[in-house]
């Protein structure tokens, strides 16, 4: 801690019961260094009410035997189910938030989502896609005659999950080939799958649990009018038994690169009968006698409208890649700073922190992790306004700006996100060395958790698209002045897309054509220079604006220009093209500014990141514990391996039957 | 097949007979579109001989029970283990390849490494430990006396391992603290960790299985003197029980992101004795009364031989990471051949090999994967020449230029290669979407497997240094002509590193601090430049040389302008930056230029993945099958999947005992 820092106007010593100090050790140097009291700096991000509610949640993990760690040797696949589903049943029990208390602060459901991913995707997952996703999808897509499995959700008499993904359709979602037939003289709606490629496919929860399903079908009434796909509660299970309800072939898709508590799963359906009043009747509902009706005029607005909630996912998704960064960058840094090798003579050695190298690998994703944590709460934030309009009917010019505001920033800031948190994940565990690829140190573990956040809601690419289509029809409307680098590459690109959009439909391509020969070098870097250029600015004007303490602000206001120097950097050779910069000299100043900003912030970033990191045992790296004594933590570990010292159970098979050399050769 | 392609002199019915035609399928279409004669460029390429090794050792496998694919779900972490080291036992009664087949073609090792690595890294790296790294090690570095190891491991009595990396010690070799005093009353050495952090650790083999070890340790000779690191043959298990040798604790380090077939394990030595003769004394020996002598003038000269093999682990890690390219890349564009997405209309969708976008992001890869190979043989080549000079004794100025030249190709490619894979496996396994997060179809695998490479035999950070010095000594010598872009950027990068170096000296830093500032943005880009630049004289030579066949040209030209392309394009700010571009044609330009190549190939690019993707059942991909029958391998291979169907063993956790909704609510 600083000498001349103080705990701002929050009380010293409650400050301490609420924030121990961190324990003695090696990492001591460094936080004896840091230009600021990251109490202080937790407090100011964080506030006293969700840090009890992080404290709450991680204590009761601590706590209870049902949360230990297990090594992941010892854990089979049907184990980890099995554990995940008790965990998330404990869930119910522990009840950690009130629906008040997400009312008067709806974050607090964020850092939920958070503080169960620091501790596990897995349990995440399985509790969010039953309990949100699923509950709210009928909330909002249903009515009143569909309150009831709502409730029994939330009694876990039920488990939910959302299957509209099919095995040979993903991103095109108007392509779904599921059918809902209606027969009137039963009231009921027949589901089927067409055939295998059909089937919902991918769907969480549905390996091995969920009882029910929000199912997405193509809707049929008499006579054969397709009108669209719409959504359906569908039992696919019996919940006294867990048996497939008849007609359903219900089953797990195997083992995912990560996340594999969760139960990914595939359904298909065989003129599977559900009530009439079984269809989320939100957008168009069917008359007992069969008659379609909507309120909207055509397919495709009633499509938008429908699946207009997959903005949310987005952005939560970019809440989950922040965690991911700040877990990774805990766990290396907090290496990097108790990790000697090599020195300037041959009997010293210095951490590799002090490398030049090192913090240049990992220092600029440091500052990543805080721009994108503060965007990822803003857009959050957003989204809540948004969704209070649509709660209270508002029609208002500016509700429907916001919400194509939104989904551009979502569509963006998720592929922004899940990326650097990819790239920075893999940058973390090769900045650990050797060390890194063990598997106890869980840099693969929040790597491979990361990775399908770059697929699911939409593939990162696809997105993007989303955002410079949002982007380009915006041209026509405004201009914008460019004030600053990020403003003109926007600009630059906009235009540059523009013209190239124009230039390939007048050289006789149609509309998809078009579209798709601009996306490499143009719309793609279009989208995300705006995203970044969105978050740096949302970045920089909370860094700067008065409210923020002073003894804070020199060390945000470095994060941020650092953010933004890095992620422009990767950008120069367009601002050279384009005429924006020219000579040597701005290159070489803004790499030059880059390295500057790493080495200033270096003796912060132990402090930086006890400020983002989870206690140790949410944390679970040897490698990455805060009392830095790497190798003990990590030599310990290893020897709490199962059969760790023990001889292999297969030692006859070396020390008996001995191969005959060259006994199988061929002799072809 | 294109209609006026033949198959060059090679005659049409052994050619069939050597490589039959692939399955009927989805991919014919793209298949029937390509421009070239895929089994007439295979044969050029790896010649006949080469694809008969091939045929022989996969034939081998696939009809081998032992070699059987499980699901990864249903083997746990000891069995695979077990199973790995049968599969190895199994390959000495193969014996794929003789003494005399290697000395006539040393290239059949490499292609032995990568067949193996092709079906399981795991057993190829078992395999290799042993055979080759054990072995050559005490062959390069012993003497007549330890000819009795390598027998023995040939024939299995015993099983070796390679012990360098310590707790706390990798990249800095120098800082290894183990020891072996000398005992001259009972003529022998005495090894000895002098805590757990000096334990060796990471080694390959010795966690479960390894007899012997070539262990790396500090000598001191009677009265106290330390000559320095040298290597020593140390029995760590008896051969007999597999049990641990007195005064040795060794264990298994626990599970890693991937290989986890091999045993990686951990040693520390308490006073364990060996006799003085398995000091392996090619670069200094001790007379039976504890006399040091070497023929060597200072320890630093005596330190560099002993550790010169290490050019030939770095050039096999470029191969292996090549291999990960061809296994990642097989996968991804049949799947992007057959996977239909969107499309023109909303009636009909196209495979998402022709979007842009998808043959952007695969394509350079391809181009990469054809160039690396190309580099990774030819280096091959150039070290066996160096060695078969080391072996005559040659101290000519030529071999001493190759020997750095070598070191300066091996330590920057590995490093080009492993970050080409790493990169290229990720965007393989997000090109395939969903599926390729899929564990089954082996795009986690091949990076997880991978990921290692970029950091043993020594971080590619680190490596990359080891160049630059190379290049930094260059400057001195000689000028050359800025010819092309890449000799331009090499040039202005030296000059730009130097100068920076000399800054850094001038004001004020020592030689250490020196060169680790002039790392990120001066030699860091300046090794790979140079390294790229070295890949890509060498492919663009080999495509235009008059010896390859006029039908393979076209395509083998288009792969290789599109990796130098695309390899430049990623530096393009510095060519703007140094003046070598300027203007915003030149960039519009080279992006265009990579698109039309992207474009051009896209079409020949299935027909390029059947030549470098090995059979189906080693490439064990369900998306990745060379039928192309994506929807119908997944399906079958998800419904083999073990107890995929049934309802899980928990269920009454779910059915029966009910959670008690807040019932554990903390009162805090």
């Amino acid at each position: 801690m600083a000498p001349n820092s103080k705990g701002n106007d929050y009380n010293q010593s409650s400050q301490d019961a609420l924030l121990p100090d961190p324990p003695k050790g090696p990492l001591c140097m460094y936080r004896a260094k840091s230009s600021f009291n990251w109490k202080e700096l937790l407090l100011f991000l964080d506030g006293e009410d969700m840090i009890i509610l992080k404290k709450r949640i991680f204590s009761a993990f601590e706590n209870d035997p049902l949360f230990a760690h297990h090594p992941e040797e010892e854990l089979p696949f049907e184990k980890y189910r099995e554990l995940n589903f008790l965990r998330c049943k404990r869930l119910f029990e522990y009840d950690f938030l009130t629906i008040e208390e997400i009312m008067k602060n709806p974050l607090k459901v964020f850092m939920l989502i958070s503080c169960l991913g620091m501790y596990d995707w897995s349990l995440s997952a399985k509790y969010f896609l039953n309990t949100y996703v699923f509950a709210s999808t009928i909330q909002n897509s249903g009515s009143q005659r569909h309150m009831h499995f709502i409730q029994k959700t939330l009694n876990m008499e039920i488990f939910g999950c959302f299957a509209l993904t099919e095995l040979s359709h993903g991103s095109n979602t108007k392509a779904i080939r599921t059918t809902a037939q209606y027969d009137p003289t039963t009231q009921e709606f027949i589901i089927n799958s067409p055939d295998f490629e059909a089937s919902k496919f991918w769907i969480g929860n549905m390996g091995k649990n969920a009882t029910h399903a929000v199912v997405y079908a193509q809707l049929y009434t008499p006579g054969g009018q397709c009108h669209g796909l719409h959504s359906f509660v569908v039992q696919i299970r019996d919940p006294k038994t867990l048996l497939p309800m008849p007609g359903i072939m219900v089953g797990d898709i195997g083992k995912k690169l990560g996340q594999n508590g969760l139960d990914n799963g595939f359904t298909m359906f065989h003129n599977v009968r559900i009530p009439r009043e079984n269809l989320l009747n939100r957008t168009g509902d069917v008359t007992p006698e069969g008659v379609y009706n909507t309120s909207f005029k055509d397919v495709r607005q009633r499509f938008g409208a429908s699946l207009g909630s997959l903005s949310s996912g987005r952005v939560c998704i970019i809440g989950m890649s922040v965690v991911n960064l700040k877990m990774a960058l805990s766990i290396a840094i907090r290496f990097s700073a108790t990790r000697r090798q090599f020195g300037p003579t041959d009997d010293e050695e210095i951490p590799v922190l002090e490398y030049q190298m090192q913090q240049w690998r990992l220092i600029p994703y440091l500052a990543a992790t805080y721009a994108l944590d503060h965007f990822s709460k803003t857009l959050f934030m957003n989204l809540v306004e948004l969704q209070l309009g649509l709660l209270q009917n508002d029609k208002s010019i500016r509700q429907a700006e916001l919400g194509r505001e939104i989904h551009a920033l979502a569509s963006a800031g998720k592929p922004l996100a899940s990326w650097t948190a990819q790239q920075g994940a893999q940058e973390c565990r090769e900045a650990c060395g050797g060390h890194g690829y063990l598997a106890m140190n869980r840099l693969g573990d929040i790597r491979n958790d990361n990775d399908p956040n770059c697929t699911y809601e939409g593939d990162n690419n696809v997105l993007l698209q989303q955002t410079s289509n949002y982007l380009l029809n915006y041209i026509t409307d405004r201009h914008q002045v460019s004030l600053a680098a990020y403003k003109w590459l926007v600009c630059y690109l906009l235009q540059e897309s523009y013209q190239k959009l124009n230039q390939e439909r007048k050289s006789g391509s149609d509309d998809f054509e078009a579209r798709n020969n601009c996306q490499a070098y143009y719309c793609h870097p279009l989208a995300l220079v705006f995203i970044e250029h969105t978050v740096l600015q949302r970045y920089h004007d909370y860094t700067h604006h008065s409210s923020t303490p002073a003894p804070l602000q020199p060390v945000l206001k470095r994060l941020s220009a650092l953010y933004g120097l890095w992620s422009l950097s990767r950008h120069m050779a367009v601002l050279y093209q384009g005429g924006y910069f020219s000579g040597e000299q701005v290159g070489k100043m803004i790499k030059n500014a880059i390295l500057g900003l790493c080495a200033k912030l270096k003796d912060d970033a132990v402090a930086l990141v006890d400020v983002i990191a989870p206690p140790d045992f949410i944390l679970n790296s040897p490698i990455g514990k805060a009392d830095g004594e790497l190798y003990k933590n990590l030599w310990t570990t290893v020897l709490q391996g199962s059969k760790v010292l023990e001889r292999p159970s297969w030692w006859t098979e070396f020390s008996t039957h001995k191969p005959i050399i060259g006994s199988l050769k061929s002799k072809l």
